[in-house]
């Protein structure tokens, strides 16, 4: 099942491993009646990423997040690390891992100094946040078994305890074809709004929760970090769509990088843009079709939107 | 005729003029074959706006534009001048007039520094905007002329010889109520992409030309200059949901002042967050209701959308 | 000893703790021939800080570095936990101790979401820093021995392994009066460039090393976000006449926060910038002047400054 | 006569105008009374600079000023006209003469949408500003003037009426090799605080009058608008140095563009930034050092430092 959303070729997976070297890595935790979260790990390439950096650019719509290595990758533009998402409690210790990893790899005896960058949102009303349960282990197993191809969708990785619009969130994915490029999206959803199809059709919410959007964009055209950034601004335009209410609570992020050399003039962009607003749209839309209804952190429940709702209005 | 956006209530007017105060003057330049453009002035309220500043806040979206004043107001969070919204080539003629007119105000003897704010987009499809036409006289009329009540829209004052979503564009306008306060908005429309309605409803641009967006917005809620910000950063979603494609050369910026004193705490801003959102995408397609067909330079047409497309698909 | 920056009144203790309520903790970590490392905390108030939020801002003049919490803190204006400073292979450890001191806080039973500040420069030429060898109960403890009245300063907390202008650097602190108001700047150097004291006298470095610089600045006079940032720009001032060579390496950040509430106007600044740039460029001094010869990593020896260059040239 | 800065090498003309290629024109504007005035035109290079735009940024210290042409270099990072520095009031008529010059270019009979960059300073202590005389025929003749060569400094072109440090100001430029690269500085100082030199020697001001600075900064080294921006924030350390106070009203910009194709890492900046602080320090004594004593508006007169104060003490 899949939502279409405009007209732009999907890439073969339609998701964010249709860009080439592009890895994903899922861990679940789901434990007792109230550990709800996870973490997914997006590697820009196969190589060591600290030893072969990838241009990069993050853009804020909302800055109440706790995403960390922002600075930096404003400053020389350019990722170092693999990121992580996981739940908002959890990026510090997702973050020291992600540098213990690093250190660790072959090649970087000599490093003294890395950037990490993981990105959150707040699974706190399906899973028991305070308890902090993620460790070490979680966040390198992530980054381990980070795989290209099919990309799981849904209540999975960091995915695990979100809700958005009301209904279970997840991590979804899209891709789109522009030219000989790709340009891939995957999200964390767990904001608020009220769910609205490209036909027009809405859903209002079963739940009132909101929290915040991750979005990650990969791409193999060649684009600097410059470019990367208004990139990732058109990302908050499939957001819109989706129905995102920008709420005061919601911090949303958007990370892109590119995995080629080369350049591309900026007036050449205009595909790019609209291709990363569509496949935003769509892995919003994806998250919620692969969700299945959660029980969770206090009795807790977010339903699935597809069973809840199974016919269209 | 009016396109229902949201539940929130509009004001009385459903104008930007429903915030106490708020006043809106256009010239409209007419002339011969070529000449389709003007300029619109929002004043923010009836005193001396040098002497009674407001706070304010400029949001860029795409900065591809001659937007006048951002970094005096980023700097110092405050308008000391009206706005004017006028075509590209005439931001700085119109930001001069501005500056003449803020010196010869009584009590304003000693100023020696003032900051205009000039917005623009290019109108240079239907008007012949090299030959630069607009001249002193039109933007200080624009000033002098702004009255509170309705607002005329459509092809007049700066959105004259503007074209939206592949239609006739031009200016708009719209409110919501939320609480005690007023969130007002006008849009000067000229950008591209595929008018969408708030049922899901597409409309197939009938010209190619894209451009810009610029957005006013006006509260009488006490809001701050960063409060203001992520307020103006809203007004991009009604964007999305209206079509817009955010292309390169698509330069869009939100301004938003407050009128009152006093202050809110942000976590009670996601009503007023919701309502410029709305509030800005009603304004766009009232943009294009109220906007007639229009022939101009070089014997380029736009046609009305209302008129070309009269009933719903 | 002290060098005489200016000619405004230092606070009584000319140390940040002349800010009421402003209480500074190190914790020193020196181990075998290896570890030369430590934490210091900046807490705003005696109070519980998330209940009791502080206006604030983060100032950038080169990104290049790991602090956590930035977007937020643009985003809402304020600090929600005190600062700690560190290494740069801690600040993620440090952070999530400072999450889990902020959640076990009575008052904080139903907190989920936690914005920790977390400013670091490199030691790793005198500490091993790869290491990695603080641990939750360091920076705990920071937090909870942190106390007013006078700061230790020199070769302690977070400056204990740090190297600044070609000597051993360290923790340094400063205070100007300015009208009934105090500003407190303190600071972690570790930063390149030539050491260049208020009547020109400059000293060659003793060792090549460069790195980074950590500026905290507290204040009551009633300053709210927009204004701490114009404040903590200022401060970078005091680090340009103090030689600092601002090189690509050298992260450097300004943090600035307020105790008080109330507003002055922006046009009654200035002395309040002229106070943060001589409080910044003396606490770099002070920094230097109390920072004993240490030998580290490596047999890695960083001369204190004072010794070595005993009389002015 | 010359202040020597730091120990890197200067160009051979020590001006802006070592950078091959790059154009500077003058036009002062003195007559009766109370007009001191004028413009300065920095061309990047000999060709249409519309058709072969050059990589560039602005970074803003203090954005307390009226400079024109901001958002656009920010979203693009490149110039597409020459740069025009001239006095508060005239930047919006120097704007528009500077956009008519450009669409009268050979080969732009086509341009729609041209993008100005105007920086300025008040002059109005010395100069009548609010009579805004400088009129289209000055800023054009600046530009059609303008060559490569000795640059003339002091109280010429756009320093013709300013006051820096608390004598008279004006234009002022150095250069500095780096490598196989120049590094040239052109500055209109019109700031307050306290002239100090290398050697740590201060001047005490003669006038209390304060104001901004503009900096513009030109290379031949291949660095792309990310890294100019990096380079240009340098520069404020130079004004730090020289003595500014930062103070509220003192509106500091720096401007820097790259006349060459091709790339360098970031790891190789650091040179660049410290011959950018260094030329900029030396631009700013070099303005004082070569401006005469003037009278002008309403009587009042800056005196010419080199002459008040002939002896170092």
């Amino acid at each position: 099942m899949r939502i279409t959303v405009g007209d732009i070729e999907t890439g073969p997976l339609d998701a964010i491993t249709d860009v080439p070297g592009v890895r994903v890595g899922h861990v679940t935790l789901v434990e007792g009646d109230a550990v709800r979260t996870g973490v997914t790990a997006i590697v820009p390439h196969g190589g060591n990423v600290f030893r072969k950096k990838v241009p990069a650019a993050i853009e804020v719509a909302n800055g109440f997040g706790k995403l960390v290595g922002y600075t930096q990758v404003r400053e020389l533009g350019e990722l170092e690390t693999a990121i992580l998402l996981t739940n908002t409690l959890a990026v510090w210790d997702a973050a020291s891992a992600l540098v213990d990893h690093t250190l660790a790899l072959s090649g970087n005896e000599d490093v003294r100094s890395v950037n990490p960058v993981v990105g959150e949102t707040n699974d706190g009303w399906l899973n028991d946040i305070r308890s902090r349960p993620l460790r070490r282990e979680h966040f390198v197993r992530a980054l381990e078994q980070a795989s290209g191809g099919p990309v799981q969708q849904g209540a999975v990785g960091a995915g695990t305890g979100t809700v958005a619009l009301g209904w279970k969130g997840g991590i979804g994915t899209a891709s789109r074809k522009v030219g000989p490029h790709v340009v891939g999206v995957l999200v964390q959803t767990n904001f608020g709004g009220t769910l609205t199809l490209p036909g027009g059709e809405t859903f209002a919410p079963s739940l009132a929760e909101d929290g915040s959007c991750m979005i990650v964009i990969a791409t193999d055209a060649p684009l600097h970090a410059r470019q990367l950034g208004r990139l990732a601004r058109r990302s908050f335009a499939g957001m819109a769509r989706a129905g995102a209410s920008f709420s005061h609570g919601s911090g949303d992020y958007a990370i892109a990088f590119a995995t080629a050399d080369g350049s591309l003039p900026d007036d050449a962009l205009t595909p790019y843009f609209e291709a990363v607003a569509d496949a935003t749209q769509e892995a919003i839309y994806n998250s919620l079709l692969h969700a299945e209804t959660m029980r969770g952190h206090a009795g807790h429940v977010a339903k699935a939107w597809r069973r809840a709702a199974p016919r269209k209005r």
